[in-house]
């Protein structure tokens, strides 16, 4: 019902020229013209789910005063990852449309790392029938790199039949710029398969003859900018801005100041990765025009970058603004400095009411999805590894950061010679158990920074391959924590006393729950709550746990496959 | 050679990062970035007609010190007809290629009349192996109406197949603006297959609902606007303007108080019409940068209507910024008031220096195109009429515009009871001979305005349909004129006392000549002196000539059909 419909020209005519009624009028609004960089008074006539005509002395069916209220176009966020959200689309769907956003264009990386081309064509296939467009970027970047185990592999034509799809863009954020500065092959296979599509780009820090190359070769957006003179130098090379607000990179307020009214056109919103409490508590790219606007960014600016700039850079022709010929995705606003949504209109039909859904998600309990935590048998025996000398390595967490120190530490503990969590001296255990093929492939190391005193956490969310982490104080905990993600097929777990003491069952490949955000949300805080009681000063500790096995940040982490210090890129071993 | 290339993407990267030289690098020029909207010093490196880079410290095989130079992308022309300017392809580039024009969006609608689908592909065929990039716009109405007799009939299957090339963007200007509104079904269809393409309109006066409606049908586009109250209103509803200045129609000095910061990025230049005397003296695109500044526009903005705004309008990825991966279309300006070109490059090949052309025009010989003027054997009786009545009605010229007045006048000059020409009332008489498919039709009226006292002039450039017409003071020339068009396929042509004095060739479509746009100006010239030396006081007797059989444009106008008035829509007799 939600999806594009073809157009049916006649009725669409005849509405315009007013020679019959359209099926809803929003009559006495405040029209936000992206094309003009106006606001001014007018009629929305609507027909079929599009936009048949705007000006005054339209009839309809169904006619609505909206008194005076602003009407802006639905809201786009040009790049993110759904799976951050923990979400099923239809259910990051009731979450965000009522904020507003009516088109989302994703990067399936995070399920395609588990799941391969099932997981992008399962995101297709639950994005249909909601009162939200979603669009896709093909992960470029599966695995995300050699040194752990992913659940796919994905080349390049593994890649290309997916392209012919109508809801594929281009090719995702293009993670692996090493691999297209040293002309790998299958990188610039994927580019020249790509070509004449939207390529995204993914370049923090590339600069001078580096990003020319990187731009050279058809990249034209970059999400990773951090400040003004970097975000400035990829703008005058040609590439569009994407101007950031996740939930753990915030880069409005530091790029903001880049943004003037000859260059706007090549910037606009995206959020990349938001949590389920950032979705509850800010909300989405609405969050980021009020802040931009509080920031001193006039509305109607901050309203093209949520909208007409990203459905240009993109090529769609159907969202982005409100005018003949264009879905009937529409915003109404209270007012333009707190941007009180009142109304959010998909397709011309009522979805969002004061910050509520009012639409039935649709159902997609008939699209299955296989099991994703496939591990060999694990024993007791299993986590255990010999002393085999007095020095080891141990991963050194920075506060708040998602990079680590290496360093070195004597005595281990031990019992019966096997190295064993020392939580006197905060030196836990940590383990990461490959979780795709069953192999049975583990890496084992320590890390200080948890403060764990009492049990063991455990995830399958651990970027970008997503295999299980854990941290804990005993061997038991932590058998007990992973052998629960197993059972319950991904997610969360507590374990305390060799008892599961709590679980957010992902069982959406380990990466996405199957119930409300809210609930979601609500489990998260225990759990967070639960670890601090356990000892743990984190913000969050199962985040922090997600980035300890990402080798592409120094400096040492741990992966199925073992210890990985980036800095001499290589594998190390854990004893001395 | 200068069509575009697959990119040599591990070359490009290695030149970007310095790893090997550039084929050409600019140095100390003075960059005009389209994308942040300034000027600033910086050099760029070529790699096989790409630029892979633009920055400081590059080596090249070849390096030119541009001595802090301007360098603007290569102009775009977003709609234009090339056969106003009576040349073949290679001939229109070699002559606006040095005024920096390397991409023109054409709509061969002129050709397509006369020749139909032959003609999109002839143009299409000696568009190749130019230092010109020429887009195609298919024609949308082809005959542009039932009035005449058109070479060719195009419906919406007929145009269907050449959407797939891959020079072809979209469906060209849909002057068929009542045919839209009325919802005619063939038209529709039209629209209907171009449906995700780029679809240009022409809707000179629509407004309000009829002007919602076209455009709600994915019209996104027009040329026609003559004041900014028109341009105002169809932007606000999402069309791009075009701003045109062509031959016969100026609008640039109306509209330019339209475009603002705010909305600049929907506006760029376009010609449409222009004839050889004015490519050769004023120039191309090059001559709207140059008076927009005189108007008082900024120069980067000029020259972004000129460039990037273009390109963005018809999804071009390569053209329109001098940017890495771009195109090596560049132009060097010596300065930013008068915008004197130095040199154009042409994917990085120097292809105009100081107004020249320095490429050699491809060879289309090969090309060869059936002749375009079949005619049914005519004699002289063919071209007589009786006189029925003692009234009749006349075409009169409205001094300076194309459309014409109808009145009625007594006391026909007839000779054996046939009407003739009546030189001292200037009451002269003008045929239409139908040529396409030798059907022999013929329509015979009156026409007051020429002031010929000796000679026909005739012409088989003739709007939309492009049949014989011509006018003279005596039947014995206007055969003579007409029969002179047969011999030579098309062309121009002046007949005094039964002998032709002067004659123009057009032998491609009867449209287009087969020599330097110089020659064929230089005969223009020379033939409208003869035909101010026969008494017309016009300016340009031919172009005048050439819409008096244009029936959509008012009042009264002549077809091989008939007289048609356009007042009652309906055609009327000669004789009352």
């Amino acid at each position: 019902m939600y999806s594009r419909q073809e157009m049916n020209m006649d009725k669409t005519i005849r509405v315009a020229r007013k020679q019959c009624k359209a099926d809803l009028v929003l009559k006495n609004v405040q029209l936000i013209n992206v094309f003009s960089h106006e606001i001014y008074p007018t009629s929305i006539a609507v027909s079929e789910g599009m936009i048949a005509a705007v000006g005054d002395g339209y009839e309809g069916e169904t006619e609505i005063d909206l008194n005076g209220k602003y009407v802006a176009p639905g809201f786009i966020d040009g790049h993110l990852h759904i799976e951050s959200s923990m979400a099923p689309v239809q259910e990051f769907a009731r979450t965000v449309v009522p904020h507003g956003t009516t088109t989302v264009i994703i990067d399936p990386h995070e399920i395609a790392n588990v799941m391969g081309t099932t997981g992008i064509t399962y995101m297709l296939k639950t994005s249909k029938y909601n009162p939200l467009n979603v669009y896709v970027m093909l992960p470029s970047c599966v695995p995300a790199t050699p040194m752990e185990t992913a659940g796919a592999e994905l080349k390049a034509l593994d890649l290309f039949p997916m392209l012919q799809d109508r809801w594929v863009l281009g090719l995702g954020e293009v993670m692996n710029f090493p691999g297209v500065l040293n002309r790998e092959g299958d990188v610039l296979d994927k580019l020249k398969l790509s070509e004449g599509r939207i390529i995204d780009g993914h370049a923090p820090g590339v600069t001078g003859p580096d990003l020319n190359a990187y731009i050279a070769v058809g990249i034209k957006s970059d999400h990773e900018c951090t400040n003004v003179e970097e975000a400035r130098e990829k703008l005058r090379l040609g590439m569009h801005i994407m101007i950031r607000e996740g939930s753990t990179t915030k880069n409005l307020a530091g790029l903001l100041p880049l943004v003037n009214q000859d260059n706007i056109s090549q910037c606009f919103f995206v959020t990349d990765d938001r949590d389920p409490i950032e979705l509850l508590e800010l909300g989405h790219i609405d969050h980021m025009i009020r802040k931009a606007v509080s920031l001193g960014l006039d509305p109607i600016s901050a309203i093209r970058m949520a909208t007409i700039n990203t459905a240009k850079y993109f090529g769609l022709k159907k969202v982005g603004a409100v005018a003949p010929g264009y879905d009937a995705d529409l915003v109404v606003l209270d007012d333009l400095e707190k941007f009180k949504i009142s109304q959010v209109y998909k397709n011309g039909e009522c979805v969002g009411m004061d910050g509520k859904a009012v639409f039935e998600p649709a159902s997609h309990s008939n699209i299955r999805l296989r099991g994703s935590v496939n591990v060999k048998w694990i024993e007791h025996e299993h986590l255990r590894i010999k002393a085999t000398s007095n020095k080891f390595r141990v991963i050194d967490l920075v506060p708040g950061q998602i990079v680590t120190q290496s360093n070195v530490e004597s005595d281990p503990k031990t019992e019966d010679g096997f190295l064993v969590s020392d939580p006197q001296r905060d030196l836990l255990k940590i383990v990461v158990i490959e979780r795709h093929y069953g192999s049975g492939q583990m890496g084992i190391g320590v890390i200080r920074g948890f403060k764990l005193k009492k049990g063991a956490i455990a995830s399958t969310i651990a970027h970008d391959s997503h295999n299980i982490i854990c941290v804990g104080v005993n061997d038991a905990d932590i058998y007990q924590a992973c052998v629960q993600l197993v059972r319950q097929q991904g997610g969360l777990a507590i374990a305390v006393g060799g008892e599961t003491v709590d679980s957010l069952p992902l069982p959406i490949a380990g990466l996405i729950a199957n119930q409300s955000m809210e609930k979601t949300r609500s489990k998260l805080e225990d759990m967070v709550r639960i670890s601090k009681e356990l000892g743990s000063d984190l913000g969050n500790p199962f985040m922090t746990l997600s980035f300890m096995a990402l080798p592409v940040i120094p400096k040492l982490k741990l992966t199925d496959k073992g210890l990985f210090d980036l800095s001499t890129f290589a594998f190390v071993d854990l004893f001395l």
